[in-house]
């Protein structure tokens, strides 16, 4: 359970930043790093089976940033709240923001919800993640720095009861063109099955992050998600991490190289 | 140096919550509680004395906090990067908000920055700070707790040459109340040379987030000073908040009990 400690005087931080001094070109943004849920929410009326499931976080994400970030030296900015309280990957009018049923389970704690109580999560969660993302890339751009700004996420291998036979999705949405590289030379260099926005695409609704502090800046970016049985351990995360890195390195070396000349 | 820790991969919160949990009546709010600052921010151009002094934060103020917050069982909101970068108890429109001079200091890292780089810094760590510290309140009034709220800070002995005798300051402003008991009861209670709106007043503008977050809830409240040079050790730190935490418990049950009756 990443960030989180238990007991009396429990502590948490509702974002972090991590290799902040990081010189390379990229941002990391990790918005579903966590499954915690401060006591008060009482675990939302789950159980820790739920809580250590997809549903409340993407497993293994975190690692994997962690290892991109350091290969790549970027700075990454990660969620230290379950995305169960609050999508910070998510529009603040969308029916998922605070889901009521996550895939098949349905989640007590956030039924009939009124207009405090999801204040009180906007607050807690999804205004600090993104301001704090925001100032990260507006510390890069200060600098003379464009970065490529990279969403990391893990998926399910089913789903509602369908499996995904992707070991790794590319999500892209108005600006493709670096996620269009970066998915050809996985395709070329690897064996693996790459999926083009699959297992969900930015029409799902789930490329706020990337529309906000990317798109909206013309920043190239992308949006990355591995299938989470292939995210089970340390080694796997690191194992990936060093697959996609020189490919996420190379593929912008095609990039044009001044600001706004992705979209 | 609070939560920071150091070298390549380094990780830092921008705000963090303690005790989240805690079923007590107070709420507690430390913006000066670390003098963190990012390397990306190259010290600002000042040197490690000065960066340890209380130019830069509060020495001690977290660590009172701390244990007022586990001794009444309250959460405690804690900002997690240096005054010097932004102050989080100033309004947006303060001259001090980003200090070009602290004391007698001057702050060559913070002359003439642009509206890009001030708002970097509102994003970094001023809106994550208040949205939490917002979220946290409203947790607790959602759950039927009327808190009071604590600001916890400290001070130099000395500030321009002038001597500070007071060993600790109580501040308050419009709804005075709930300070007026705190600081009779400590007159009455202990030896200390206690300050009544000394050696700072709101008209200092130091009263931001007590306004934000108190006040304008008709919450009771109150900013806690003790000068530094008594909160040197842990051991101070527990000795002042031994000395506090029945105080403040005993001056809340002549209070008001009902929400918005301290104004």
């Amino acid at each position: 359970m990443a960030f989180a400690t238990t007991g009396v005087g429990e502590t948490y931080a509702p974002v972090r930043i991590e290799n902040e001094g990081g010189t390379g070109a990229f941002v990391f943004l990790c918005e579903h790093a966590s499954n915690y849920i401060p006591p008060s929410f009482a675990a939302l009326g789950l159980n820790k089976a739920d809580l250590d499931s997809h549903i409340a976080w993407d497993p293994g994400a975190l690692g994997l940033a962690r290892h991109l970030a350091a290969l790549l030296d970027g700075p990454l900015v990660a969620c230290g709240l379950s995305r169960l309280l609050i999508d910070c990957n998510r529009e603040l009018n969308a029916k998922d923001l605070i889901p009521t049923c996550s895939e098949v389970t349905l989640v007590p704690g956030n039924a009939d919800l009124d207009a405090a109580a999801r204040q009180h999560r906007i607050d807690l969660s999804h205004i600090p993640f993104h301001a704090v993302a925001e100032a990260v890339i507006a510390g890069r751009l200060a600098a003379g720095i464009v970065p490529t700004i990279i969403s990391v996420h893990s998926y399910t291998p089913t789903f509602k009861g369908a499996a995904r036979p992707w070991e790794i999705g590319l999500l892209h949405d108005q600006a493709p063109d670096y996620a269009k590289r970066v998915i050809a030379a996985l395709r070329e260099t690897t064996e693996h099955v790459v999926g083009d926005n699959e297992p969900y695409a930015p029409a799902d609704g789930v490329y706020y992050s990337l529309n906000r502090h990317a798109h909206s800046r013309g920043l190239p970016h992308l949006m990355i998600e591995v299938r989470n049985d292939l995210l089970q351990t340390g080694e796997q995360e690191e194992t990936w991490a060093a697959t996609l890195a020189p490919v996420l390195l190379k593929s912008l070396s095609d990039a044009p190289q001044t600001r706004g000349s992705d979209v």
